[in-house]
């Protein structure tokens, strides 16, 4: 457990703080990096930490648990929240801001506002979440309003997510550089999730599967076999792992991530979203 | 006829240009405002930028016809279009740069994202013209991102277009202050607007009689008449001065734009919009 008192990270919970200090940065000539998160921080989110440690001058991270990308049914009122061990990572990992507005910051009295990205937010994700990605791009774009930094980065564990970002950030012109980080692992191969947190013992040694399942069909993909046939394989592999409902497995352009006829297409993602327990896990790599 | 030989305003026709303008005026410590148009400038317009020069220390006029906030069947095709006088008549006003951005820099290859004020947006103009609002939040957000003014005017004349704007500028924490500009009126009372230009002469000789409506409405209306008698009055009257369809003509809370009971609810702002001839005129005043 890291000693927060021992290394203390200012904390700003209004727009104006946020802004004062990124102010006084930039009259300094730094550049300034953006980390948005939504708490319960893992060895992922750290990975961005560095990356922006590395990439800029001074790091804000932001924790914000967003209401409007979960849906009623969704899992908002039970996500994992404990911003002081969130603090004490921060600032061990060597973050220069903690940004974690109130809420009445985000979502003033009145508010109504929406960001949408009616294509790319529709496919994939978008299909099992409706809302998601509107409440994504809507909270990312008051991020970097109130923030304004001149880089920022997302996990490319939420591959769609970032295709989002980056589209509504070039669609709007906002300022601000968007990078992806790499998925970082567990050794078995599980993608670093604040939701794994949901999983039980049982379906912890299980879930590795869907890694597994997904680096197997892109070898074969390179081999040259069917897509729609290693798609159909994959689900019979998952189901046999364990896993309950399977929303999807598929290769999509990695960019428009429209359905992809064949590896000539385009550059190519595969991704896949499965449910293990009471667990929704999403994965994607790289063909 | 200004020259605009004789009175040279820059020009910037891409986000970089604009840009790199501004940062150098920043850098400077001046204070930027922007006035956004579609150009077809009239003294309403150069109201505005007279008080955008007062407000700040260097003015930007954006001029682009945004096809997003036009229907189909509206007059984005024929919507009037003269660059060079505009320029000229900015250029003797004092403005400091025209922003004139090339539909691609707007709206690039694959964009998609939109930005939306829901309740605001679904009222009044929204329910004649659904797309309206959506469309010019989206490329208002995009001005402020683009241009990153300090200050920024619009017309009281597109009233509700105002209330749309700030109600998104404090939803998404833009950092861009927004005020509203009084409405210039010809000496017959009518609203000046670009659209004026579709009346016939005997169309124009009419069309006074939507202000001098709303003035009588406003007065009989602090003088304790019943609002809903003081509406259906004015219909009569519109229509019996030449009105063909009248949209509405109604008495709104200035802010939300809700309907309001009575004068004793709130802050009070009497709207109307209705066509003469080939052009739906609106118009509004304080109560």
């Amino acid at each position: 457990m890291v000693d927060t008192q021992s290394l203390p990270l200012p904390v700003a919970r209004t727009v104006a703080d946020a802004r004062a200090q990124v102010a006084a940065w930039r009259a300094q000539g730094l550049r300034v990096g953006l980390v948005p998160t939504m708490g319960a921080l893992h060895d992922g989110h750290l990975s961005l930490v560095h990356r922006s440690l590395a990439a800029t001058d001074r790091t804000v991270v932001s924790l914000f648990v967003n209401p409007t990308q979960f849906a009623p049914h969704e899992d908002f009122a039970v996500y994992p929240r404990d911003e002081a061990t969130d603090a004490g990572l921060l600032a061990a990992a060597g973050a220069h801001l903690l940004y974690a507005p109130e809420a009445a910051e985000m979502y003033p009295a009145g508010e109504q506002t929406r960001v949408s990205v009616p294509e790319l937010g529709a496919l994939l994700e978008g299909e099992f979440r409706p809302h998601f990605f509107t409440g994504v791009a809507t909270v990312v774009t008051k991020l970097f309003c109130q923030v304004m930094p001149d880089w920022a980065i997302f996990g490319e564990k939420d591959y769609q997510q970032l295709q989002v970002i980056k589209r509504f950030v070039t669609d709007l012109s906002i300022p601000v550089t968007v990078e992806g980080g790499p998925t970082v692992r567990e050794a078995d191969g599980l993608a670093m999730s604040s939701r794994n947190a949901y999983l039980t013992p049982a379906e912890r040694a299980a879930a590795p599967a869907l890694y597994r399942t997904l680096t197997a069909v892109a070898e074969r993909a390179r081999g040259g076999e069917a897509l729609a046939e290693l798609e159909a394989w994959a689900k019979g592999e998952l189901a046999g792992a364990g896993f309950g409902t399977i929303d999807y497995v598929t290769l999509r352009h990695a960019e428009t991530l429209q359905p992809l006829a064949d590896l000539s297409a385009g550059p190519a993602r595969l991704l896949a979203a499965a449910w293990m327990g009471k667990a929704r896990l999403i994965d994607n790599i790289a063909v």
